[in-house]
């Protein structure tokens, strides 16, 4: 079975247990002459592949009557993944869902790490300090690059812990936040994770 | 007493409980006979102050043992307001700084309303949109406006709260803020209040 996550800039491929990724304007659909199930948020590329029969949009798969209309498909298949939990996807945005019992429970958006340094340099030159990722967050800060890590981290970190569940953690940055959430199971693979879990889902139903 | 905060772009005039802001290009000091007390962040302003002798610059009143050295003035200024609790200065930043016994206990910085906003917004044209500024901070978000200002307000209102000191609030987005901080007090003058009990104490010490 191939999987693929369709992104604006790249594609991801995931087969065998093994991930590739190509850049989107490299990549082509006819290479691949087995199933792929796919999911994207380019819809360029969606438009197209509907053209091709062993192309699969999982966006298809969903019931949709538990997420909301604007929800990002990414975001609802790293959900898809985990039966009970938080799962805290750390990309250009950290979004952060709760599960029970399999079904959605809400969530929340906050800026990326990178969003969020940008948004301080923006604000001041003083503030154009890259985040101490070492900063101890149960301690006020006394200079300026732990006053920003903190007050970035801090609050989010507590935030997620307080949900009292399992937390998951996937996305480019998850090792980062892993650092202070050290009881939370970092899993690159959730996305394609949760692809699985649906596929199995819609062939069983 | 003449009482003044000065900014890059603006000059806030704090006279007999009466305030009033002036542009810096519309900004003569000359035109105040009496002494003016002031802090500022304007640092060409700041140079051509030193050549009038009744115009009298608070730095020169603070212990800046227990401030850091890149700590602003004017949230210096906010915390020497206060002998004990939480400051949340909410303008272009958010400060949160702690003050025990009239001891800096250190604090941290956090991006402002807009910021965070124009942050959410250049990520995405899907999340380009405005805070809910009602949102139920206890409940999780199953809508972009909702998820965004609970990702951005949530984690930091709950920080705020855990500090468990009492809150004062200034800034230009004190009364937003105070919606789910009702407990805390809103000072706008908290910034001359600071500078009022920095100069008697200048002048007894």
């Amino acid at each position: 079975m191939i999987l693929c996550d369709i992104g604006n800039t790249t594609v991801d491929i995931f087969e065998n247990g093994i991930r590739n990724k190509y850049f989107i304007i490299d990549f082509d659909p006819l290479v691949f002459q087995n199933d792929v199930y796919f999911i994207s948020v380019n819809k360029m590329l969606s438009e197209q592949l509907k053209s091709y029969a062993h192309w699969h949009n999982l966006e298809n798969f969903i019931d949709r009557t538990q997420y909301y209309s604007t929800m990002g498909i990414d975001r609802i298949m790293v959900c898809e993944a985990i039966d009970d939990g938080v799962v805290v996807d750390a990309g250009s945005a950290i979004t952060v869902d709760c599960v029970q019992q399999g079904e959605y429970g809400g969530g929340f958006i906050a800026l990326g790490l990178k969003a969020a340094q940008e948004g301080y340099a923006k604000l001041s030159p003083a503030l154009d300090v890259s985040f101490n990722f070492e900063v101890d967050l149960a301690k006020m800060a006394k200079n300026t690059p732990d006053a920003i890590s903190l007050g970035f981290l801090a609050p989010l970190i507590e935030k997620i812990k307080n949900l009292g569940k399992p937390i998951y953690l996937c996305g480019g940055d998850a090792q980062i936040l892993h650092h202070w959430l050290p009881d939370a199971k970092v899993d690159e693979e959730l996305i394609f994770k949760g692809m699985i879990k649906l596929i199995n889902k819609g062939i069983t139903c």
